[in-house]
């Protein structure tokens, strides 16, 4: 089993954490180097690493810190942590995971064993993950996918060829950081899969043409009730999907602290982002765009959730 | 009444055709010369023009071979002319245009004359139309609109402005091409409109937030039926403004003989234009897209066509 370098883009060395710097992919394959928790609020908030990357990048930072700090770390000094991690980014729960290095700090043994244990049973989790979406899979799926699911569907595909069933892709491009063509439609190319990328108007007329067998889509946050906050652009697939009968597949995080949809805040971003790409300017001078970073697909909209079993 | 330099972006200046180059808007307003039908046809198929600029670049393509063959244009050249314009883009009727002109010239006098006649009456439909589109909008609507209609939203909004009534307007970007950020958001912004750019993955987003009155598109193709074919990602929108119940208006050229949109065929346009925005290359090496250039949007997704009275 081979991964996509997105499945796991961070890793601890010595005192630096390295942080695969997705805004750069796929021309560029660099490592961010992040040596405190400061530089770690400011990776998150520049979108340097996104979804599985800012759950590792959080709890990696904590074993920075212990390592930096002897594994003398006061609970005074891991709350500063916390906050500041959990205010670099509105609509993401990180607080779910600080908290519970909190709790972890409070029971017996040593807090990075701890932290280290935790990410193990996250990875086996991921992959359990990806084994269990495999099997709703058939030979021949064409998979419409939105923005990027930190290399699980190349994983997912590698199930499936192990079951002897061969999948091939249809990427959104998921303006404006396009993940889709930077990110997903790289790791599933590197991996052998076939990759069609479209832009993301295109996805009624590609569903209309029978193309599509199966939507997946991760979720960058669970409410309770199985309605999902994620990339924006996401809720007008699911919508399309529906429409046109095709499943809508949801790999999920653990459930966040929010009852439903409407209790997850959205993250309006600064319109610049969208009003260029890569530095070069779309739109006229004095326009102004609008930019939710998310939006929420409600759980009636979602065929099945695949969760995350930790 | 200030007209958008998009309403009539071409015009015949003794044997040179002045063509708004579109393919550069905003950044520069640059006009291209054509003095042959070589050249026109050229021009429409490297879409330098488009929608109402194609009908008209046909039409003083037309004028200038007249005028540099002093008026002595044998039926053999005209057909020859005829048949280049419509071999250059597969999805767009010119045809019922060419027909006219080569009709025209069996009729008595001076083909010239009558041509003008023609986009006399065209001009004078065209601001009817926005007229008319602008009875149907109400004092404080925000208006959700994809692609360019070719100075009529101005138009629209300034009719409107006559009676009083003051429109906004949201404008998806519309990849690949970016009609919308380079060409929609330009003229409503230069006229005055609030206008707000999103991407083209928004637009659910947007009428989930009840932020949307009323949509408005134009169509390149009008099916006897009242199908539609428009820019890619017209099919996608009408679909979601009927789940939210969000009217749809079509500004409609006159009819093709297409019976319904099954008989329009819809022009695959080369990835290459999908995988990169202005020479910047977005997606990895290797990498295929897909790009139908143009979607159909069936009769009964529409609200209301504005038609031309011609």
């Amino acid at each position: 089993m081979k991964f996509s370098p997105l499945f796991w883009p961070i890793e601890l060395k010595g005192t630096t954490v390295n942080v695969l710097d997705e805004a750069i992919l796929p021309h560029k394959v660099k490592y961010i180097k992040v040596r405190s928790y400061k530089q770690a609020h400011k990776a998150i908030k520049d979108m340097k690493t996104r979804a599985v990357g800012q759950v590792l990048l959080v709890m990696y930072t904590f074993l920075l810190e212990i390592k930096k700090n002897k594994s003398n770390l006061s609970e005074k000094k891991l709350r500063e942590i916390a906050h500041s991690l959990n205010s670099a980014r509105p609509t993401l729960s990180f607080k779910y995971l600080t908290d519970m290095v909190l709790n972890l700090a409070q029971s017996p043994g040593p807090l990075d064993k701890k932290i280290l244990g935790f990410l193990d049973a996250l990875k086996n989790a991921r992959i359990k993950q990806a084994k269990n979406m495999s099997t709703a899979l058939k030979d021949g799926d064409t998979i419409l996918t939105h923005c990027n699911i930190s290399g699980l569907l190349p994983l997912i595909g590698d199930f499936c060829r192990q079951d002897k069933k061969n999948l091939s892709f249809f990427v959104t491009e998921t303006r404006p950081y396009l993940q889709g063509a930077r990110l997903t439609a790289w790791e599933l190319y590197r991996a052998g899969f076939k990759t069609t990328l479209i832009t993301d108007n295109m996805a009624a007329q590609v569903m209309s043409e029978k193309k599509i067998d199966k939507v997946i889509v991760g979720a960058d946050n669970l409410a309770q009730n199985g309605d999902i906050a994620n990339k924006i652009g996401t809720y007008q697939i699911a919508l399309l999907a529906k429409y046109f009968k095709v499943p809508f597949y949801v790999i999920c995080p653990p459930a966040s602290r929010a009852k439903t949809g409407n209790d997850i805040r959205i993250e309006i971003r600064p319109d610049k982002e969208l009003l260029e790409i890569g530095g070069l300017r779309l739109a006229p001078k004095g326009a102004r765009g609008y930019y939710p970073a998310f939006d929420i697909t409600p759980d009636k909209l979602i065929t099945k959730h695949i969760y995350m079993e930790v």
